[in-house]
């Protein structure tokens, strides 16, 4: 409801080089390679004809949130392909897809760029757009107001940082790095025990949310089980930016003490253990869950002009928001040179991304 | 559905102090003085029991839209004495009011600052707040899906500047005017015709999004019947800056044509001729039609630090699209002369501003 969680960092915003409106490439083959599942999906299991038909008080109306849509041409495309899948499942029920009115809720942090976002919406009166600010950890709408939620690249990022991180006297004070590779594993477990709350709360609000019967599909890129961090682009990414954060340390250019007390609130868990936790949560049933396949593979990412602008978008805003914007750009051009001579990002393979699409619908015994 | 229209000016964004968040006590009087209205129309015209406790799909929920909110202090107002006057209705019909959970969708053009009114959302929890884009002269929401619409100092701004004002051929071309006091009937015509086509298409809009049963509370600024317009401050603030946009045209400072082809899309009806529409229409009972009285008079307004400012807000977004950013601080700069010499501002009583309040009550048969 409005209130922002301690790590709202939103993605940049307007339309600048390193606004996620042109950064988002590599989340935008997700939303694509997305498009098939959800279109079956909905086929399979969307009851049309109960949620939208036997409505006696909001008649022929359908709601669908996008939470953490940031800004940008990606949350236009998926919510564009859910309203495609419900007018198609209308019409093979036989239903009149031409009388569901659809409204679509535009959810991110308080902090985001909706007034961009706004001038991005399609003028084509396909739906009813409105913008929710607020955490997604909570609740954002009315009890059994909505009938399709989605979430895509959003739910990696943690309500806050586990405040044992920041404490010297706990075994998982994160000294001298920003994440929980190569940590003690009380670093791990703190990580891993927020991940948790903060599923049980997105489950729970939502559970809340959505109608008996409706469906929510999630998009949340996972730590592939069997491969070294080291091989793993995702971790590398943060790995070297601890690295460039250290060598700055080491030439006098940032206070060791502000790279102690910095963690990037970002976690991501294995395929198993989202399941666990959606099974442990006990309001949705699974209808789908697979590692998706995409589309494009993440290597075209670096043959974008600069392959950094992407990385500086999504990392920007925390790390901004703690070491301030005096040191950022100087960071990312140490950052990019030791992107550009790390091998890794040349020799990605599928098996090292693992992003798993979830479809789960609120069914009430 | 955030599309924008033809006279889509929003107030000035941000915080800074031209900023409506900063210039807008004028309407906020206006606001506070309907709240008793608004309490007492939702006491007697509200079933709680039938809107709330009895809907089947959307369990306990009331929602509310503000339209044409703008940013800052005055939607927040104005929202929050509605929740408090149907919580206390709630109390006086023996329901549980604490069950009751409210959506808030404020609404106004796709360029309106909703960043910033975002930021300024209260977070103690009363509500789940919604942005929608759009022009209300429009469908903005599904069918049957609010319960209570609100707008306040908005629907005087016409939709579109009637087109025959600006064709040389017409004998409403509005040369050397800008709005339709001391203009040819033709001219008045134009933009009476362009407020009820406006007022149709608004009324027929909610009459549709409204619930049966749904309320909505208008304030709107009319012409008080048998006052000369010299007399009426709404008029002479508009007058002063023709005024002012003809100096410069002598000056050789703004071009003849720039002026012969800008109108304000601004229009006050009469009380009778408000009613008029409402009742040709036939969507809505009129339940309750009075003159607003201020709790502070609009004399008040001259007394802040600089009197022009608010006008500023209200006025600086159609003429600097129009005649560019270049002008205007010399145009406010010799309004504010012209503003301060006339004596009516500091004699202004009430029967020379009449804001009526509206209450309408949608009802099928």
């Amino acid at each position: 409801m409005a209130n922002t969680s301690a790590a709202s960092y939103p993605m940049i915003g307007g339309d600048g080089p390193c606004s996620y409106a042109h950064n988002s490439s590599f989340q935008r083959t997700a939303v694509e390679s997305a498009q098939a599942l959800i279109n079956e999906g909905i086929s399979e299991n969307l009851d049309v004809k109960q949620l939208i038909f036997s409505s006696p008080s909001s008649p022929n109306s359908f709601s669908i949130a996008d939470l953490g849509c940031s800004v940008g041409l990606n949350t236009l495309i998926a919510v564009q392909n859910i309203i495609e899948s419900v007018k198609f499942k209308c019409q093979a029920d036989d239903l009149c897809s031409e009388a569901v009115e659809f409204q679509v809720f535009f959810n991110d942090h308080v902090s985001n760029d909706f007034n961009t976002l706004f001038k991005s919406l399609p003028c084509d009166g396909q739906y009813f757009a409105a913008a929710v600010p607020g955490s997604f950890h909570g609740r954002l709408f009315p009890k059994a107001s909505l009938h399709f939620a989605h979430s895509s690249y959003s739910l990696q990022w943690l309500s806050r940082v586990p405040k044992e991180l920041l404490d010297k006297e706990s075994p998982a004070w994160n000294k001298g790095r920003i994440f929980y590779i190569g940590a003690p594993s009380e670093v791990f477990e703190a990580y891993s025990d927020q991940f948790a709350k903060d599923m049980e709360s997105f489950l729970n609000s939502r559970a809340q949310e959505l109608v008996n019967g409706g469906l929510m599909a999630l998009i949340i890129p996972c730590y592939p089980v069997g491969i070294p961090p080291s091989q793993c682009p995702m971790i590398v990414i943060i790995a070297l930016l601890e690295a460039t954060l250290m060598d700055m340390v080491n030439m006098g250019l940032v206070g060791e003490d502000k790279v102690d007390s910095f963690n990037l609130p970002k976690y991501y868990p294995t395929p198993q253990e989202l399941r666990s936790l959606i099974d442990r949560n006990g309001c949705f049933s699974i209808k789908k869950m697979k590692p998706l396949v995409r589309n494009r593979g993440p290597v075209n990412e670096s043959k974008i002009q600069d392959p950094i602008l992407p990385l500086r978008t999504a990392l920007e805003g925390p790390i901004k928001r703690h070491f301030g914007s005096k040191i950022i750009d100087e960071l990312f051009d140490r950052y990019k040179k030791k992107f550009l001579e790390s091998p890794i990002f040349s020799q990605v393979n599928k098996n090292q991304v693992q992003e798993m699409f979830v479809l789960l619908k609120r069914e009430v015994a």
